[in-house]
């Protein structure tokens, strides 16, 4: 289908918008009206402008307050669109939305509005024009597409079509499933909007909170599937209001906007083939199936020499076995349980130059894939950079695509014993052995830009077939930080992605540090956390001290004994306990030179959270400890 | 009245929040719980930290999902209950706030609630405490102070009465009148809050867009009036959450919220004394009335002897005269019509400070008022800081305060001719003669910061008794301006304050040009503004230049010949008509130096807006000339 996107979804000039629009990939553009009158150039030039472009102008709009508006005001109505009929000619394009009117005094009798629309499509027909008839959702008359359908049919007039509006619908909560009664002909044109579904004025959650398809709430496949089921293959058409992409980067934006139509394609491919519905090969996006995974093979951090030495110890106080080294890289390994984590201090390396940028940082995450090949095209058809690094004698070859953060994000396959990446790649010692029961990476949180979580989450969603969770809002002392958990269908790779708009907050913080965005916290599962605690402290790992007051609130609302309450004290963990009585223990460490921290974490009874009732005293120990520390002496 | 504030309205750690209270002259503090928990010290110590400062703690909160809970779990909530009670007494404080059970397995029995109320009240009095029960909006059963008082009546126990929350009453559009009916000594606590009115979920509402009294829309003066009545004279409580003031700094916030109950006591009083009920004095706030203005008497502007000259002949290109010069400093006066503007080039001044700090740009606004004495002790009483320059010979002192971006509000008052203060400090030209028909200053608009908004609103709402008009949000190409005009009650002095979240508007490059806020954009009303513009326009003055695409699209909305669209089109002046068929014109001139613009506007009809239709093609033309200017040639 024709992928197209309404110039009111970007931010910038309209000559920047075309340009990010045509960069992106898609084929037409819907010209908004005052993206043009904004502009200090002639339509013309616009029609040339996108004809260069490689872009078709998919619609002109909006026209509005036109049918049932006063009889005293018809005819100035008919000169306004006469006037603008003109500019379509200029421009190009033979199609215009026509919005239901929404003004008070507007008349809702039908006769009066069936005979306004064909009046209007004479008009536009005249001229080889068409109109498009499309239900706001607080129009005031009408406001639903069945609505719309009913007048569209009783007008009759081959110039006057319905056009669609996922937000418009879905909003009012309405069944999309009449539109497969409508003639695929007699659709002009979809516009698809997602959003998060808010308890607010529909107008303003319309003008303020859409977004692209995959990063809202809405089941933009379960809209879309009737409407091809129609036969309508016109445009499909992304219509985003948005006061975060109103200011957003215009090329980057676009791009989010492509990769969300594929995404939705793909989405409503598997929704048809699930009821028993073929469309012909080529009309959607199909992309290699998601394969499943296994986990976290490794994590690689940047580092110089003098870092991987601190960073070392401190894993290694942690119960890290140092278990091999590369073969021709300044690399190590260091191995507990399930876990490998990577120190890479080579020069003129991929990881040396994130070093440079980023500092101490977590530059490539490894997954366990099924299938890496396929992984990796259905990463690229999805508009992924892949990443080929330089591969030395002795080494494999991984697939790998950027993230966008820049780091590296291997695609590694399961291999059997002896026949790993790290049997090719380091020298092991087989004598290495962990001093902890610290199992496997539980979760890993990202601090991003406050702008960019729903590119983030987009990214995970299509190119690697995650799912991702609510949103939760957590209290900072100095803000508010926003958190959304992706993960792999099978929930074995867990990602909380972390925002804040506030300036001085721990998430704000982080990401100063990274100059950019990353992985500021991992946190390792374990059996028993008391064990793992008592040896890390023995170890000498700081643990970041919670303060007396958290335990006391524990004990008014847990029933715990008080030398249990003493011991969780002491060792500083902290719990929480879901609804179904599913419990969660763990505890912090400082941060390794303010970059991240590590968490140790116990899970009892299906607990599948993060503890967010214990973020918001973890994150004021943070503000605390990062203020001069704890003074007050322990238990 | 004890004037306290929650501890969960302010940003930072328990400590920081303290002494910021302490720090605005607050007389008390309610601790919310979570405060408490997180920080790293006994209770015992926040009571002694409390006193060092001065702060009784009136209040701790919050108790939750008591009264009417699941029988199986009395006995535990009791147990909670009680070593709440441990840290109250550990606190010093004798009264916790019991906010109604949100429980959706609450039990909604009166005779149950009643009993539990009872039941808790006999635990708490028993050590001398009290409970203050409240009705949150949402409660499950109880979400009405009515309801709250009729179990509190039957409970009719000494240690249980009400908590009144202005929020949680005008939140549902409750009718605060019947509180007059409750007695005074059954009212154990009144919290206020104020809130922009939003229709959306209020529990939302509630916790992330309350504001400061003054800030919001509510009738707060309508709620506190009957409380007065019933005889209570205990705490005025705010307690506001809000996303922003999370991450506020917590001194200047305090000090807002100070401010906005002083401003809700003198609110209150007068409404008290208009409904013919008289308050003891002292107990309300009660500063010099409010005072008449006249307009602005002149505009400082903070300058170089280069920049000086460069803006005098901007401004002399606008039909201003040279009128004056100032008798010991280097500071000119440029006069036309009622306009007064002063460039003060002057060293070891105020001016030069700014201009040091701020660049070219206003430093000074001087208002005409009735009683500049009186002026002047209202801004102290509401805490504004005077400012006392060096009066030099021949010079008179004329009042001042500073506004909150440290620029110098002055007050002055009117005096017959030969007595102003153009006459005590300048040598004026008889002979200078404006060579344009610009008569008033009719409005400046202020860049802020994103988060500063509120505090400049409620600044003029107190200090100089202005008013606020609505909100509206404005298109930049590069993200969303959001403006409120503040006006003195005659309207003769009026200033649009503009604020952008977004770092590529106009405003937000307004804002970082000048280092803070300020002043960036001066309207001059005129009387003919085709010979005004023709005028400027053989004077050489840029005009901005406004896309053709904009006067075909007025053709089309507007009933005007093609000869009068074509002279707009020419002088690049902008239209706009509003709902009564009042007419603004107006035409903006480029940018002086990056750092503000003029415009000349004519108002026709009692039009009173300042062209918010407009601003969107405005900031377009501006976006684009920063970005290199229009390169079309004009008609």
């Amino acid at each position: 289908m024709q992928r197209s996107i309404a110039t009111v979804s970007l931010s910038g000039t309209l000559p920047e918008k075309l340009e990010a629009i045509a960069a992106a990939g898609f084929d037409g553009v819907e010209i908004f009206e005052n993206d043009l009158l904004y502009y200090d150039g002639s339509p013309t030039e616009i029609r040339k402008r996108c004809a260069d472009l490689g872009l078709a102008i998919t619609l002109f709009q909006p026209f509005r307050d036109f049918e049932g508006c006063r009889r005293d005001r018809l005819q100035r109505n008919i000169d306004r669109a006469e006037r603008k009929f003109d500019l379509m000619q200029e421009l190009g394009t033979d199609l215009v939305l026509v919005c239901s009117n929404v003004a008070a005094d507007s008349l809702g009798d039908d006769e009066i509005l069936i005979d306004d629309l064909r009046l209007l499509g004479e008009r536009a027909g005249a001229r080889g024009l068409r109109i498009g008839y499309e239900a706001l959702a607080w129009g005031r008359h009408v406001n639903t597409y069945q609505q719309v359908w009913k007048l569209v049919r009783q007008a009759d007039h081959p110039a006057v079509g319905v056009i669609l509006d996922s937000f418009h619908t879905l909003s009012l909560k309405g069944d999309p499933s009449a539109i497969a009664d409508i003639p695929g002909d007699k659709i002009f044109f979809v516009q698809m909007a997602d959003a998060p579904i808010l308890a607010m004025d529909v107008l303003e959650w319309s003008r303020h909170f859409r977004c692209f398809p995959g990063q809202g709430e809405f089941d933009l496949a379960g809209f879309l599937a009737p409407i091809l089921r129609t036969g309508y293959r016109g445009p499909l058409s992304l219509e985003i209001f948005n006061d975060g992409f109103r200011a957003a980067p215009p090329r980057q934006n676009a791009a989010d906007g492509l990769r969300s139509l594929l995404y939705l394609e793909e989405k409503t491919h598997k929704r048809l083939e699930k009821e028993g519905h073929q469309i012909e090969p080529g009309v959607l996006f199909t992309p290699p199936a998601a394969h499943r995974y296994d986990g976290v093979e490794f994590l690689e951090f940047a580092v110089d020499e003098a870092v991987g030495a601190r960073l070392s110890g401190w894993l290694e106080r942690l119960g890290f076995a140092h278990a091999g080294q590369h073969r021709s890289k300044d690399v190590s390994l260091l191995r507990q349980g399930d876990i490998n984590i990577v120190l890479n201090a080579e020069p003129y390396s991929f990881a040396h130059n994130f070093f440079e940028s980023h500092g101490p940082s977590l530059c490539a995450t490894a997954l366990r894939v099924k299938d890496g090949a396929a992984a990796l095209q259905r990463a690229c058809d999805y508009r992924g950079q892949p990443y080929r690094g330089l591969v030395g004698p002795n080494e494999r070859e991984v697939p790998a695509v950027r993230a966008p953060d820049g780091s590296l994000i291997y695609l590694v396959e399961q291999a059997g014993a002896g026949q790993t990446i790290y049997d090719s790649d380091f020298s092991l010692d087989a004598n290495a052995q962990a001093s902890g029961g610290l199992q496997r990476i539980d979760h890993m949180a990202l601090a991003l830009p406050a702008d960019s979580m729903d590119s983030w989450v987009l990214f995970y969603k299509s190119l690697l077939d995650f799912e991702a969770d609510d949103e939760v809002v957590l209290p900072d002392p100095y803000g508010l930080v926003k958190s959304r958990a992706i993960r792999s269908r099978c929930s074995s790779i867990r990602l909380p992605l972390n925002i804040s708009e506030n300036r001085n907050t721990a998430i704000a913080h982080a990401l100063s540090s990274y100059q950019g965005s990353g992985v500021h916290h991992i946190a390792f599962s374990c059996e028993d956390i008391f064990a793992e605690v008592a040896r890390a402290k023995e170890a000498g790992v700081p643990l970041l001290e919670i303060p007396l007051n958290y335990y006391d609130d524990l004990a008014a609302r847990f029933d715990f004994d008080d030398e249990f309450l003493s011991e969780l004290a002491y060792y500083n963990v902290l719990y929480d306990r879901d609804a179904q009585g599913g419990e969660l223990f763990h505890v912090y460490t400082e941060p390794f030179e303010e970059r991240f921290f590590f968490e140790i974490i116990q899970r009892k009874g299906g607990y599948v959270g993060y503890g967010a009732a214990n973020v918001a005293v973890r994150l004021a120990a943070m503000a605390k400890a990062r203020s001069g520390g704890l003074k007050r002496p322990r238990l």
